[in-house]
């Protein structure tokens, strides 16, 4: 007498967070600086020191009820306020504090506008590689996961398999740029021509289709900016969270932001608002959001990640590694040398080497490394890395 | 093209939370001092100061990575632990860490419960009055509500009206004690008649009634204790918050427990933890892990919520008020005069006096205070439950 469903998802968790456990598990035995863990995205930068002086300063300065109390459960309008006051000084979009609703992170923000979308019958497109946990946060909102397949070897976005995949019964396709797994920024030219090609089959639908960006990468890029996509397709719903920006994935901050100018805007914020209390939302935490109020200027130090990316970039490609160009995130995606990624994968973990094959984000044939780990374990790791592609 | 459900819960919000909107902007209108605001279950005692102390200390003592980084999604073991020894201290009931699902709050840890039982055709059964958001909950994750009427006018629960309300479709039954919005503990005497009726029709129908124990006042309690309901029946889950016992309700940190010797107890588990990853759950925030973890032995002061209750309780008795037994939580339920909650309330807001019909909570005829308010408001606020009488 229980939900196979939830079951399901208890037991078969996801792969990468398998790989983390095992990984945590081999560090107790064979001592935690011989275990090559690239599994999980968890941020090797610590949050900067103005982020805890900021929560120590709202404790000194704010009385105990207000910091520790409900807010309302849009979130506090002082944070509603500056993080629309920074996205405005940062990408001129004339963000209203109205249309941010703050939530525990990223991806309850993603089940609460899967939700508000689900009508009868509604597809939901994702564009392979992408996040596992997209499917089921689609899936139990009510709505149908489709994926677009990859576009090889760039990954960008393949817009004529894209076309192929959109029905009448289209509500959204999800964007994830800095992109997880891939590191790829989607151009301002792709992002352009796929809502040109939205444009058109919602007109010829009757009805919008939503681009949701999931963007908890935002600020993670080297050498080029993300482009911030409400400025280039008006039915654009954003969902962020301050996991890496600010290296506070535990702490569960983020919000979601229905521009205005998107259709059915008023509604749909209040949809999201509404699925997100049949969630059990309450209110984001209260004392985060006092922090975020205050640390929406603060952007990370990027340095120690792009030592390490262009030191894996560098290494692996002359070892005879491709990948796509990853311009941005903290991931690294690579084609399995042999061709089989699961395979090789297997090779690497009985090497302590932990790299997670892209069977999982919906693009076989490659592996996903997370390179927000330390350089040491990055420069130990280098020789198995050659020995692993000269043995394929 | 937006979800029905989502919409209109989004838009039709709960009394309470429009009544709290209301009242804050009343004050700004005519003065917080002239507001009598009993509409929201706010705590009015601060968080113990060694809750902020432990803040600091976790900052000062842990590097910052762990302090903020994702903790495994079941919780930190540390936390989990730490819970554990504390329930086994005070209800030696063989608490296990492993049987803890630390979670953002009751809230979403009732819903991931409900997700879990939402075999097809569930009904849930709450009994009257009831806190209202256990319908969308329930509803949302899929299962059938059913409402049991109220014990009147001692707010127990009516074994026959259980008994009545049962079919082979009842996965469980959630009992909400100390209770909101009556005030009332359910008494050992209560809890074990109804755990023999549940075992009875549990093998009756061939499947365990599950209880669960939504808790967040349990440590809310003047002159009695609030029974441990797994001690009393095995097939119990508890929801637990921190919300009221430390004065955080917008922290958003509690737990589930799933005790051993409940029937299916891991396979439960397995789909409250899935439920809630299908959520968007990733971890309850981490920071505040790390403080529970060093405060399970804090009660609540409630010396004030004592004066509150004594003071509103003899005053409104000696008006001729009639009440059930508040001997938990920190609300009153009070019979209207005259018998119409829905106007009696709207008389008393006219005054600037905001007191909850108990319709929204399954109890017409009823009114609900909360007396988590300071002690000068309900000093001042007297005269005018007088005067409301007087004219009633």
């Amino acid at each position: 007498m229980i939900n196979d469903k939830a079951y399901a998802l208890g037991t078969n968790r996801s792969c990468i967070r398998d790989l983390f456990e095992y990984g945590r598990a081999r560090a107790a035995i064979v001592g935690p600086e011989n275990v090559y863990d690239y599994s999980l995205g968890n941020p090797s930068i610590p949050a900067p020191d103005y982020v805890n002086q900021t929560i120590r300063d709202v404790l000194a300065e704010m009385d105990s009820l207000t910091v520790h109390g409900y807010t309302s459960s849009l979130g506090d309008m002082a944070t509603r306020v500056a993080i629309a006051a920074d996205l405005n000084h940062r990408y001129d979009a004339g963000v209203r504090p109205e249309d941010l609703f703050i939530s525990c992170g990223a991806a309850p923000a993603l089940c609460a506008v899967f939700s508000a979308l689900a009508v009868p019958g509604a597809e939901i497109l994702a564009i392979a590689p992408y996040f596992p946990e997209y499917k089921p946060f689609a899936e139990s909102a009510g709505a149908i996961f489709k994926v677009v397949p990859p576009d090889v070897p760039g990954f960008q976005i393949d817009l004529a398999a894209v076309e192929a995949a959109l029905t009448p019964h289209t509500q959204a396709i999800i964007l994830n740029s800095p992109n997880n797994p891939s590191g790829v920024v989607y151009t301002e030219e792709t992002l352009s021509s796929l809502g040109k090609l939205l444009l058109k089959k919602g007109e010829e639908y009757g009805h919008p289709i939503y681009i949701v960006a999931d963007e908890p990468y935002r600020e993670l890029t080297y050498g080029c900016t993300a482009p911030f996509i409400p400025k280039i397709y008006p039915h654009t719903i954003v969902c962020y969270s301050y996991s890496k920006s600010l290296s506070l994935p535990g702490e569960r901050i983020g919000y979601v932001y229905v521009p205005q100018q998107a259709a059915d805007s008023a509604a749909l914020f209040a949809a999201v608002a509404g699925a997100a209390r049949a969630a059990g939302h309450v209110c984001a935490p209260s004392l985060w959001q006092k922090v975020i109020a205050r640390c929406t200027h603060l952007r990370p130090d990027l340095q120690s990640y792009d030592r390490n990316r262009r030191t894996l970039l560098d290494a692996l490609t002359a070892m005879g590694y491709e990948m796509a160009r990853p311009d941005g995130a903290f991931y690294l995606f690579i084609k399995a040398p042999g061709g089989d990624a699961a395979a090789f994968s297997e090779k690497a973990k009985e090497r302590d080497l932990l790299i997670v094959p892209g069977d999982s984000f919906g693009c076989p044939g490659y592996f996903r490394i997370c390179y927000c780990v330390s350089y040491e374990m990055i420069r130990k790791s280098l020789p198995i890395f050659a020995e692993l592609i000269q043995n394929a």
